[in-house]
């Protein structure tokens, strides 16, 4: 907690020493395409967007099902709103955790987006990544109906709608803070200028990311059913296919990018100090 | 998030050097067999599954009996699906931890199946570790059994059984794709080539896995009471011994099986490139 | 566990070889102001507050909507007081993950209260962090109501009162040992003389201070809600304006100060033994 | 996962290189009378059981005044048995880490019993560590009675006790095994041998032991209301005074000693393979 005050001390001993930023991932990368290892990411984005809906939605219905007072007497039957914002988040340590070496473990457009902002991936990259997330959701989604088919449409489907009571102002904005926090998290987690010096940064990383999804939801699932997350919205949208959920599609692309913009930019420009750097204003140890 | 960038970025310095995959083990390797270390990881993967039947078990059979609403008014009063979900996952972490530098922390025949598959152990010490761990769970289903018989019955002793209102394909399909969760966590875990470069992977391994099988637990408990594990369900049904939980055993042998082989193959051909590499058609930085 | 021994054993080899105190910080540090740094870390302290503030206040207005009697059948339907007090230890856990490489990731005036008593904080950096987190919390929960105003009122905006049935005696000792609780555990986590011998200090850290603060959120939630955050009482009070809130805020600033205040004293007399090291009365090894 | 085929590998080059077994503490230690971290020791023992019983027994209490249902129309209204399972294990990883430095981190009787029989304690420090721990759970428990008299008496003061319906017998074997996971888990994190070999085991430490904590009050908390901890039952009881209380506390500490003393044993013998090494009989590579 006061890792600021020894940074200060010991001043620009550390400038461009103990770590480098890589150049921009430029827009088009051709020698990308040839590598099998891009192909490779591409699969495990699929695999564990698939994963990830598959189990959450899953998760859902269950709870649902149980608590529902016309079937069941036991209203406390199920894993509760906690139960799926565990699973929300838990799924998403436990799958940053397996692909970060292999993908960078976006499994989310807005954080591709948000990463592709900052320039940490080509736009090939990213738009690719975007196509195999969203697959993989429909995927996901899909065995989730196809295992359960009554309960899956009955419950809701996972889908992802505006509650009533809310306008649309306020969905829009619980899915851009909701997003900033977790594109955040994710800058935090990546800084190659943290990482060098704080040693809890690269070691704990899949964790907090996964706490970051599990605390959104905690806090908007009464609003927007929580997106933050546009594959999962899409993928749940296409196999529910009712009018409300394609109807409140958009938010849960609009507000997921919107936040992670500006995620990128509070971390580039501002905790970075791109900005004042090129200034030149400030005498800046960073 | 942007590993895969920084790895390309150094490119080929890596190989062979900071990691060495280890020789496949042989099916038969009659040295293993004179040590006492083999012998000792034995004991480790008895006792392990021992307690982990021990204390989920004993928390099913709590939960069922405080949230008994012939016995109790407070249909609240348990620890929840999701205390129980917590209990399978959170015994896994404790127990992963403890075990991993001894036995290699099993605790479960599909991923001995699945770590074979892959050649990281030999066939003797596969089938060993299967009959540890049997042995202990019917020894720990068996002491809870002895502590409470007549809740222990009453409550269904904690037996994985199919739902009402599920098939057997989604039975199946269930627990093919929670053992490749888990299975594809602990390959993840493992990999040599990660652990050079990742440095949250080795430090952090024993907790993924567990929120794996926590994650796992959260979503199928309402299809078949999530098995996963063959030796949980096994001895489970030893000590309980009813029709139904011996008719639906099959399932809880094959599915875990076929979802390791399942992540087996998806890490050795897909994400390690095996096949690829031995093609040769790629250029591949792997 | 046995680390004391080891050290014991060790001796005194250590002194003044793996770790050193920085100097304690001046009260006024003319420099400090010309760094762009600096304002930076207002910036990130700021900012992390009213993401606090916003995601557990949406929680808690959430969970009280959702279990309303005379609205909902489904009482059990929230995320539970166990789900509040995850959302306050949760966000803890990220947001210090997130500021401390910037401003030390205080999020918290008894935090920036209790390392400036230590030395650890400049005043001018003291009282300008606890303005900008009291900024910060002002505006994450005007967000809240801003998003939905007939709820937040009505389910009484998050605000720390205390309950029916507690005199100000206890719920002024309940702020104080909570406070201890915590800003203990930022005392322990940031230790130099720690981090340099025992690797689980500086890698964990983020998280054992976020479970302190969950853990004191189970504990006292039902005595005043818990504050043992100045920032946050002051936010919800000056959005809620009631009178209730604001005749119980004394407490909440005055509690969690003296608490702070007795946890730097412990850290730096007791544990780290300043006191005693001055009189010089034993041989000790530290 | 598959440490051991690696270590087998790499066979003898380890022994007596990486780690080395600190020699067995004495009985009795004099110079470690004279040094002021011994009695600094005790000091955080004391609080660190102080805080522990003074949140945990607060919880307690908050959960069963809220749930009453002759005063509370809100069943759910409570962090669950859940949520005092988790207060329970999250306290003793936030003490585990804040004190593992200090004091070696004990919080428990049974801890500081198994540790002296394995000889990493002296005699005079583990009666001590036992003395103070029982004093800070007698003022921990003693701040709740002292914050809310009427609630705690009505409500069972926190107390372990024997639940209608369970003979001795069943307490007994709960509290053994109980402790035993706790004591397992506590020497698998301090192995010396482990900790230079496998890098999860230093960093997570605290972290397991208080998840074992945890687990165990998920299991058994409906039978005894788990004790694992004899400090924790004994200034339950001194405060609470009542005569079934009273009753029952030879299994709180009976139980708790025998698991500790297996524990010992287990993790000395077998998984040290102390005994074996001493008859020579395999050919150890351990």
């Amino acid at each position: 907690m006061t890792k600021d005050v020894e940074v200060a001390e010991r001043g620009g001993e550390y400038s461009a020493k103990d770590y480098h930023d890589p150049p921009p991932a430029p827009l088009i990368d051709p020698e990308e395409l040839t590598q099998w290892s891009f192909y490779r990411a591409l699969i495990a984005e699929f695999i564990a967007t698939l994963l990830f809906l598959y189990i959450t939605v899953l998760t859902v219905i269950g709870y649902k099902s149980q608590t529902d007072p016309l079937k069941n007497a036991d209203q406390c039957g199920g894993v509760g709103v906690l139960g799926i914002a565990w699973a929300f988040g838990g799924m998403i340590f436990v799958l940053v955790y397996c692909t970060a070496g292999i993908s960078g473990g976006h499994i989310n457009p807005a954080v591709t987006f948000g990463l592709f902002l900052a320039r940490k991936v080509s736009l090939i990259r990213a738009v690719l990544y975007m196509v195999a997330q969203c697959l993989g959701a429909i995927c996901g989604v899909g065995l989730v109906k196809a295992f359960q088919k009554s309960l899956y449409t009955k419950y809701g489907g996972g889908a992802n709608e505006l509650a009533l009571g809310y306008n649309k102002g306020t969905g829009l904005g619980a899915e851009i803070i909701g997003t900033f926090v977790l594109v955040y998290t994710v800058f935090s987690a990546t800084d190659p200028k943290r990482n060098a010096r704080d040693s809890h940064v690269p070691v704990l990383a899949p964790l907090p990311i996964g706490f970051a999804v599990f605390m959104v939801h905690l806090a908007t699932i009464p609003i927007t059913g929580t997106g933050i997350n546009p594959a999962r919205s899409f993928g749940a949208a296409v196999i529910y296919n009712q009018t409300k959920a394609w109807d409140d599609q958009w938010l849960f692309w609009v507000g997921p990018f919107i936040g992670a913009a500006i995620a990128a930019f509070y971390h580039q420009y501002i905790l970075r100090a791109a900005a004042i750097r090129a200034l030149g204003s400030f005498r800046s140890n960073a």
